[in-house]
């Protein structure tokens, strides 16, 4: 096997802590309900044709690239999407996000459920990826895979939507805790066959998000979390592309995150990239951290936001900008404009 | 003035850090719909009549009391009525929570908000704190007074409700720095003063509620909260009785929230207690801090993580234990009395 060439696009190059020209910068849901032309397409298809219409789902990932220069793809799906094809009934009802009419409330339930292969019940996003690559590829813009974390999705499963608390979740994990290492493990299988089809299937990085880990005390999180994020990791390492680590609210225990792997460890906004990243370690690229808030506000504060980020970063190879948490539907798109050509255009001499 | 009498009730000591027999323990939400007795009075009450009635406020302040062996009280109450008097329309929805129908929305709003004294609108929880003492007085029984800490109380006031992202709170903090001052500037004269009638109605200790402050990264902590919180606990230092500052989601900045003041700083579940005590100082005490879902797990995983939150403080004087949290209205009564027990058990010899 000869060893990957050394990358040329900014985002691959940061994500490997290569020196590039200018800060790399994608947002998570870029694709999504902020911008007119993605309301559009939602208003003739519900979520879920979106994204098993591998034509839609790939003009959908596109259109956030033709409006601002960003420097990556993310391919348009949702986290939820692979418990179908372990047997769990998903909706997303308007207004109120994604509802599970049978979520898991006993090991039985557990023990029932599927592992079938991503490319037999989630062939429609590999798909998709292959057409936005088909389109990308020759501009050398990479497109990011990504899939939902175990913890989270299981949170998700158990208690059949969002969740406050995550009363249910954390009732099987303490009360169930052999149920709890069965379902993690099942989810494991699932999440790294469907992150290696995704590498296959063209997507150049993959993000792993476990968005709603900080609920988690640190101890419960190396308890609970830590094996099967690493494990999967461990597992997915074959795919040869840089794998980002994603959580948030995870900040005061951010090293035990970053213990799991990932080449990229994506932070939320809690605490200034500098003293985030110190802690985590120099040998990781960072992704993130600005407030997604921080777009609603006016230019001449989102800027001295922006500021604080890039700084955080400055002289040090391996940051791609990027917010906390995925982008506001209410973001006005000007300030999406300026941001990501302010993010470029910061440092140039 | 002659310095106060060295306390004798077990949670006084440990506020003030002197040695004491058992850990004290009560449980924040301790008067609450886990109870028969509370619902029973909620049946026949609304949330804002039981407050607004003090012979009922008194009636179920006392009810844990009778049924479990705490060694404190907490006046029954919401961190919301003192917004009533400052103009806003709030009322508590079933099933929904807070809702205020007049929410600021503009500056105009804000300075239209009045500063009345607490002796005027909120003379209801005054009475009922007198009631409490005058029957916990003679045991020994030390009750807590309580107000929302300004950033909190402001981001109901500006959300309407309860909030994911705070989205409009932000939005007035950053787009209007001014307003947001003088918002916050009220906010402060008016806890401050509750604050103080409390303690001269008999309250024997303040835990001001700063809920929500996680939302905030920690540079915005320190720009928008920071000055206000530390201004409130100085003001009401003149008190005399210990000050509680509590809050949520905030360990992975929590030496800022501690620099605000407070003799004993309230800590959630994040972090295990001896690791956020340590950053804290041990100058100060502790508060905290087992998660409330942990009492709905059975009591062998029950008692794993009461005996690590103890552990963390063995051989320090200092500790009250409680949750991170308000317990939680599906929490089975016997876990409660379990938990107190078992803590007061707990290194006796």
């Amino acid at each position: 096997m000869t060893p990957p060439a050394e990358p040329t696009s900014r985002f691959l190059r940061a994500a490997r802590r290569l020196p590039v020209d200018r800060t790399p910068v994608w947002l998570m849901r870029q694709a999504g309900r902020y911008m007119e032309e993605y309301q559009a397409i939602r208003a003739q298809h519900s979520m879920l044709e979106v994204i098993r219409t591998p034509e839609l789902a790939a003009e959908v990932t596109l259109q956030p690239l033709r409006a601002f220069e960003l420097d990556a793809a993310i391919i348009f799906a949702d986290i939820l999407p692979p418990l179908i094809g372990m047997g769990l009934d998903l909706d997303f009802i308007k207004g109120e996000g994604p509802q599970i009419n049978n979520p898991l409330r006993t090991t039985y339930d557990i023990d029932m459920l599927a592992t079938p292969p991503a490319a037999q019940t989630l062939g429609s996003t590999l798909e998709a990826i292959r057409l936005v690559t088909a389109e990308l590829g020759p501009r050398d813009i990479p497109l990011i895979g990504f899939a939902g974390a175990p913890f989270t999705l299981a949170s998700y499963a158990i208690e059949g939507g969002g969740s406050r608390n995550y009363e249910r979740t954390k009732a099987m994990m303490y009360g169930e805790p052999a149920a709890w290492k069965r379902l993690m493990d099942k989810l494991v299988t699932v999440q790294a066959d469907y992150l290696l089809e995704q590498a296959k299937a063209g997507a150049s990085a993959l993000q792993l998000f476990d968005s709603w880990a900080g609920a988690l005390s640190k101890r419960d999180y190396i308890r609970y979390v830590q094996p099967y994020n690493t494990a999967l990791f461990k597992m997915v390492a074959r795919a040869g592309v840089p794998l980002i680590n994603f959580s948030t609210k995870t900040s005061s225990y951010i090293e035990e995150v970053a213990a799991c792997g990932g080449d990229v460890i994506g932070v939320d906004w809690q605490l200034p990239l500098e003293e985030v990243w110190g802690r985590i370690g120099y040998e990781r690229a960072i992704q993130g951290n600005l407030d997604p808030v921080a777009l609603l506000a006016p230019w001449r504060e989102l800027r001295v936001r922006i500021d604080e980020v890039l700084s955080g970063a400055e002289g040090r190879p391996g940051h791609i900008f990027n917010l906390g948490h995925g982008i506001l539907p209410t973001t006005p798109i000007e300030n999406v404009r300026r941001l990501v050509d302010y993010v470029h255009e910061w440092g140039a001499v």
